[in-house]
């Protein structure tokens, strides 16, 4: 006897990347940032740490208005919680009903459908077009809400603004999901349609922008009545999912826009000369606005690539999922890991020829 | 049009005690320890701070190992979470179905019906006896599960651990848990039984106890099977509530048995004297085991008493419902806090006379 509700067994649980304990990997595999956060946060941690015994602020309210104030918002369009996972998982609960499936891509996020199980909600999927992009007139179809990520993960490719525009006025009854986890990193912002589309809800993480996977910060941006519904379910699951220090390390590190900036342009440096060499080396690169890409080679298996360079102590991402088989989901570290990348790949596939 | 899901639009948001952001007040009205979290803390925040751009592990194992080792238990009897509250949040999801009624007090922790609300679990209270202690013959009834504060809140009276076995025994095909939120303060806890149940999960806070309140950490004991069912609702929605600074600084925390052992020694004494103190002014306290008593006074009105203390700086927490109207909780602070309260008290009851 497991004592499992019938709830719980229906469940599909989300698999998370790998966190290897030893750390003797070159580690592209989750879409951490190489750089490390603003050293603004090591001082904010270190006086916050003073007030641990204290229950922090239920709502995160400074946070929420440092985010604010760096995007040109009212505090009250924030919602901060425990990782973008969690703030996507009360987005489900809040926003999508049980009697109309919601939609998001049939290659995305696989944490997507788990959060619909959580809740019973009915999905459909979408494919995306032949060259793993959305077409928006593909929404055009009744549904309680859409969600999708932008860039697209794990395929990296980005959605334009005119685009998501489509979407919010089709689908103006319902919520449009806007998860803008990897917005950083070259793409522009759906943020500034807030204001005219009561339907749209931006959510981000400082995971990897920000550097702060390690301490589960993530936020949703939208008009002041999305916040409350969001506030409303957090509510009825956990008073407090901010800790004080998460709180104060990102509200110290938000503020620090021109370190951001300075390590994102780093990245994205990096991605492009890395993209130039999986190209040199006959992958098939997808372009992305991410800080990882999603490339395939034409004559070895993404699953044989995947294994052997795990041997060669360098972790990457594979899907043994339709369509994506045969891609490998890699992370954009520091031009130092890329080109040992690229060196070990040149070797694996001079071997094979 | 707000968007509300019928699901969000069900629940009923639990409201947490108050967080004054002024901090002028002495605050005597959310349970928190008066003294800091062991010393030891501040050096494992800061070393994990360095990791700050990696995930942290999913299942914060190294937390969970420290955890079993003080309890001696297998590190696979513990399962780890963002406060308590989502631990319970979690174990409602996972043990409780929506056939038959979860069982816990009338008067009792009041986020329960929250969390039933949440997953749409039917909830059938039973009324504590005259003496507001819990009879485990009342419990003698076909239910779906039981939950329960040992030592309840807001009473702050304890369950002896043969009751608990009854409970156990009577409901073996349904899951326990005894919320041990409050159970440092002199309480004997039933994580021994642990052994012999396997429908027995204990749950348990580093908000109180350790002086964590800010940090947001709770944990359940149980077999194995129980926190697998655990894990995997957490996995259906959200990989990493704990993160890296919690889980380090938890980790210290918990292995500092002997500083945890004083601090709460300390405030058992404050407890005794501070009990006196409100008898010695015709007050009604209910027999205490946690870190905060329950109190009436028959000559004044709790909610009259509730709002002068705020007025004179002082802020407890009052709760208007059924049986427990007439009745202020208040936390059990420093010798000092205690007495100024003591003070305010003799002084607010001499006007009234």
């Amino acid at each position: 006897m497991d004592f499992l509700s019938k709830r719980a067994r229906r469940m599909t649980p989300y698999t998370a990347g790998e966190q290897p304990k030893d750390m003797r990997y070159i580690k592209l595999n989750t879409n951490e940032n190489p750089y490390p956060p603003s050293p603004r946060i090591r001082e904010a941690i270190a006086q916050e740490t003073d007030r641990l015994p204290l229950y922090p602020d239920p709502d995160a309210t400074a946070l929420c208005a440092a985010i604010a104030a760096v995007e040109g918002l009212d505090a009250g369009c924030v919602f901060c919680g425990n990782g973008s996972d969690e703030v996507l998982s009360f987005a489900f609960c809040a926003f999508f009903d049980d009697e109309q499936p919601v939609l998001f891509p049939d290659v995305t996020y696989s944490f997507y459908p788990v959060f619909a199980g959580f809740y019973n909600i009915p999905v459909q999927t979408v494919p995306l077009n032949e060259r793993f992009g959305i077409d928006a007139a593909d929404y055009f179809r009744p549904a309680g809400g859409v969600i999708f990520p932008n860039p697209n993960a794990p395929t990296g490719v980005y959605l334009d603004i005119a685009s998501i525009r489509k979407l919010l006025d089709y689908h103006k009854d319902r919520v449009v999901v806007v998860d803008e986890a990897y917005i950083a990193f070259g793409g522009r912002s759906a943020a500034p349609l807030i204001q005219d589309y009561p339907n749209l809800l931006v959510v981000r993480t400082f995971s990897k922008s920000h550097a702060l996977a390690g301490m589960r910060i993530g936020y949703a941006l939208g008009q002041p009545h999305l916040i409350a519904a969001l506030l409303r379910v957090k509510n009825a699951f956990n008073s407090y999912p901010v800790d004080r220090l998460a709180a104060a390390a990102a509200a110290a590190a938000v503020a620090d826009v021109p370190y951001y900036t300075e390590t994102a342009g780093k990245i994205v440096a990096t991605r492009g000369r890395f993209v130039s060499g999986l190209r040199a080396l006959g992958f098939t690169v997808l372009p992305s606005l991410a800080n990882f890409v999603f490339a395939a080679h034409p004559g070895v298996p993404a699953s044989d690539l995947f294994a052997r360079l795990r041997a060669a102590g360098i972790l990457v991402r594979y899907f043994d999922l339709p369509r994506i088989s045969n891609y490998l989901r890699i992370t954009v570290g520091t031009d130092e890991d890329m080109d040992r990348l690229l060196d070990v790949l040149a070797a694996l596939l001079q071997q094979k020829a």
